[in-house]
């Protein structure tokens, strides 16, 4: 999805026709949103946090899925687990704090301590001794798929067969390969709730025609972003510049920047392993729906996070990963990269809080899609689908 | 509607039969509230504000019905007009303010700068250029239907064929003819979030058999009030007083007073073109169903507006316009008008809420109209009619 | 219901089975809680309060059950009365005070002044001649079955041929028949909004599997809820034992102890017409659902009721019944009883809310219940039962 080249120089990226939006309803209808909910977020890869947010053995956190609450843990092996949140005996919650530390190598229910293993194995009923026709082996924690990339937690409630988890990513993953994620630490975290459906954030992810009018700093800092566009080939006219070294026509940051900054600079530590063209884009894009972006720059990666809390409330949470010894750096000006950033992500909430707001007019079933927002259109296919395949409206 | 007097004299207007009230679920379901603001609130004449809160070209407001946002906006030849406060590209609003002026003869969406003449039309879409197929004139704002009368700004949301404009008063416009309605200014506003449905509050304005045990001072003031009476052939022995001058039997203020103030005075100029009957009377009352009634008095005017916040909400908004002149002037005695019929509304207010709170009975599936409810009669045939004529239920 | 001892000694309690508890969906869904409100709420016999609390004639008492309000008054003769809180006119509430005392041996409509007997009939329909076709004797107020037993009062809201009352205790209201209860004073009332559903708090009340782990300090006094049993027979073991004298085996208080108290003992007077049994045992049982149950011990009783707030909401009220002369007496230690049973409910609740929680996972559709949950088996049975009765789904 979004920002990325297209893969072949030489051919217009933009839509030939005029097509319509998704319904407005979807943004707005709760009974939709239980649909969505049913067939993409309960149904697809979703990114909890960076591992090392549960470092040790024993270590847990909770995390919401729209109503469904999913417990992580670190087993004795260092091996991390997903349940869902709940006991097998008459349903409680078995983590009720946010994160923490087990006791113990058991998950134990609160109520009636029913104590399974780390592996969710219901190991002890204490207090009592079940019926003959009691199967323990069928009373396991309800578990979760659970995918480690790059120093990234995903989880996946599907049950059995979860989508393929590569094919989750776009581009494909291989694109930050030059990036060392795993070894990264989490040096800033912003989180904010915005009063809006968690699509119209997508879209607005989706492309640059608000840049201009939106994003006065990011359009300076990225020139061809001040002309509307995500990348060379959404201009109609692309091939009259196809000479030009200009960043406007080319993409990438102004001449002089270095990465996404107050000032454009760095201070501090490169990554020394990116290629010389992704040093010069000066940040590449990837993306894995529903539930995040990632930034790759020279000197950071940033990572974007979304969790629908309603219809028309969003969670976003941004995180900024820099190399553990620049944590550490004194001359290391984490404000530059993170106040930039925020400035934006302002922007575009603002942006997507103005939308959801007219969308509640009668008359506007749907909007329409221009030229340049090819990938909304690409995402509302997404959308398409999974409520298709999911069937059960 | 309401409290005008019989067009004939010599007959009585009260009810001959014990009628239904409509179902009690018609003020408390989400869904019927629904089915009402689509049958009614979105389909007839609604009055927002006076004219001159949208003084000058270029100033705007935006108002909501129900769930929708409207703009309005005075061109630059001083022409009114409305529209859905939404842009036809991806359903941004358009006007995030509730009021201001604005920057050019434009309106420029905030998100993507789509850009519409003060009449609707789509002037351009900044950054892009739309595909082959792309037809600006389907892509004007969309328009709602305005009308100005007496200074009184209206919309109607029907789209199009709205309802007949003078059809919506009750009873004709020329009612009040003899004031000078386009030339008042608002002297005092009130405001207040009732807890009943917007039903209730009418129901409540057309009878006053209430007004007896409710409104002790305004049935001072307006005898009759005080036999719980509207009008003189609301008694069913009307005839045995056909002779007396009394207020008592004939309506109108006490003896002595001359408007609906605390002391019944009037500190301040009159109106010159009442007619003598007017000016007896003290005051005269104009409907327009659903959202406002007007009553003039010799000294001054008032309006009373509603709007629905959901089933059990309303938002009810009084004005009291007079004269310019006697805005500047020291002798004027607002708080004298203002303080009494807040006095009244404020007893009508707490009435209608003790109504609302025990609809909730289960048992109480509709009530009964009493002979002088013929006018609460009315309202609900209006009612029905109004959902019947919808018909999507 | 509950903790009391089976009627014949010698055979196992437990269930002999692995048996489904009700579906996740009873506990969360509006519409399933609406039908409950229906079909249990609105057709069982529901504790209200003390008759001390509406003690001389013309003193009432407004209260909510479900959505519905009810007030009960009490008459010039002493009697008890209960009607939907609502007037026949134009269904304005009757009484909007929680509690009061009447002006006159009448109820009387804040709106329109209707006027009722004290036995709901109406007497007069103020300022207003009604039809020819009205009659009032088919206007009355809607009443409310009531009942009175040992000084609690309930209200039984099925309109025509309520359940028959003596069936609704379990075992039969005489279990309590040697405290002196009609003659007791209401000494101290806990109040608290616990976030889960009301059978939740009813499952909870129907096992001693949590007490182990979640009552300690009961688990001292009471020496078989340590074993997370509630009663002798609900060991499978139970003849191993059949001669010990010791309450670990037979129930009832530990050593030394009297009542349920901090330090188990009895600061004041005894009830002298206990049995012998009753004084051994330290703690009678009788359960009246939905709504109640009472505990009777040697110096004190305690009713903790029910009201359903929605279906993840529930308040929970807490009584202590003392003589009057104790309640005069500057040695009874109110503090000492009462602490010790809050500190039961607070651990109580706080398992209740831990249980909600957990039941939203999709993957639990239900629990299961283990041997020793015989009680809760009868109680999921009796849901089902009546469920089934309403019909109206």
């Amino acid at each position: 999805m979004s920002m990325e080249k297209p893969e072949t120089s030489g051919s217009y990226t933009g839509l030939r026709r005029t097509l319509e939006t998704l319904p407005s309803l979807y943004y707005r209808d709760r009974l939709h949103h239980d649909r969505e909910l049913r067939s993409i977020w309960y149904r697809h890869w979703i990114y909890l946090c960076r591992v090392d947010a549960i470092p040790q053995p024993r270590a847990f956190r909770t995390f919401e899925i729209g109503d469904q609450s999913i417990v992580v843990v670190r087993d004795e092996g260092g091996a991390l687990r997903a349940f869902h949140n709940t006991c097998r005996h008459r349903g409680s919650i078995l983590c009720a704090a946010s994160e923490g530390i087990l006791d113990s190598d058991h998950l134990i229910c609160p109520y009636h301590r029913w104590t399974y293993s780390l592996s969710g194995a219901l190991l002890r009923t204490p207090n009592v001794r079940p019926a003959a026709d009691f199967d323990p082996a069928r009373h396991n924690l309800y578990d979760v798929a659970l995918k480690v990339w790059g120093g990234f937690l995903y989880v996946n409630l599907a049950g059995e067969e979860p989508n393929a988890f590569e094919a989750a990513f776009d581009p494909h993953p291989a694109t930050l390969e030059n990036w060392p994620l795993e070894t990264l630490a989490v040096a800033h975290t912003y989180r904010r709730t915005l009063s809006c459906n968690w699509k119209i954030f997508w879209e607005n992810y989706n492309e640059c025609l608000h840049c201009p009018g939106v994003h006065r700093e990011l359009s300076r800092l990225v020139p061809i972003y001040g002309r509307a566009l995500m990348s060379e080939h959404d201009d109609p006219d692309w091939a009259a510049h196809r000479d030009s070294a200009d960043p406007r026509y080319r993409g990438g940051l102004r001449e002089g920047a270095l990465t996404w900054s107050l000032d454009g600079k760095v201070h501090g530590p490169q990554f020394s392993t990116l290629s010389e063209a992704e040093r010069r884009a000066g940040f590449t894009y990837l993306t894995m729906l529903p539930s995040m972006f990632a930034l790759g720059h020279v000197d950071h990666v940033r990572v974007v996070s979304l969790r629908p809390l309603g219809p028309e409330a969003t969670e976003l949470t941004a995180q900024w990963l820099i190399p553990p010894e620049a944590l550490r750096s004194k001359e290391f000006d984490l404000a530059n990269i993170v106040d930039f950033a925020v400035r934006v992500l302002e922007e575009d909430g603002a942006a997507c809080e103005l939308n959801q707001r007219g969308l509640r007019s009668r008359r506007h079933e749907s909007g329409v899609l221009m030229p340049p927002e090819y990938e909304l259109h690409r995402f509302h296919d997404w959308i398409r689908r999974q409520l298709d395949r999911a069937g059960d409206a």
